[in-house]
């Protein structure tokens, strides 16, 4: 016998309180319409673009455990502006290259340059700038 | 002008007390080696295996803003119970479908079963029971 299994999903839990300014933030955050279920109505969900997905373990240090996104792009200063136009904040750089920000609900999620040329319509999110 | 982004990557920030259990946790979790990086050590990583990747919002009521992940499998209690024997805690069934456990670190993430056949060496990971 055998069976499978595989990471699917990451889930985003949001109290009551910043749940719409947040749905709305990570609708337009990824350009995804992300569609209330039937059967569970609390959850929200649509499939996100991208061929490839990574897991990281990062060691913090100090802190609690926690687990964050990361969102890559082809250009960080006009990804990171229309993040903090949608309500994002932005807290830090991090090795000079990615920058650390913060969602309406007060979760960190990070912004990671790419080279120019290796996202593209298969498998990103395209914003008119 | 335009520019692309998407979700690119899901990451677990680990202290450092229980960095290295968490790290094997996860390693044996998902049947990847997580290669440390290079040029920042604080991370291992890989590419997951699968074709498509999702992002849901749950309404969680009260309780605090976080991140969890989702893994999906064909078989719930063979999943549960591989994934016990590497140091989940098992907390509780959900709808009467899908389990709730705990990692070495805390952290929350659910079992969700998905129809036999749907799975396979393309899109998931194999065990041998």
């Amino acid at each position: 016998m055998a069976h499978y299994s595989r990471i699917h999903k990451v889930v985003i839990d949001v109290p009551e309180g910043v749940h719409d300014e947040e749905l709305t933030f990570w609708q337009e955050a990824t350009g995804q319409t992300l569609t209330r279920s039937r059967r569970y109505p609390e959850y929200h969900g649509a499939t996100l673009p991208g061929d490839a997905f990574g897991l990281l373990i990062q060691r913090l240090g100090t802190g609690s455990a926690r687990v964050h996104l990361d969102i890559h792009t082809d250009d960080l200063q006009a990804e990171i502006a229309r993040l903090e136009a949608l309500g994002a904040r932005r807290l830090r750089m991090v090795n000079d290259r990615w920058a650390v920000m913060e969602d309406p609900a007060g979760l960190p999620f990070c912004v990671i340059p790419q080279e120019p040329g290796t996202l593209n319509d298969q498998n990103a999110q395209r914003w008119e700038d």
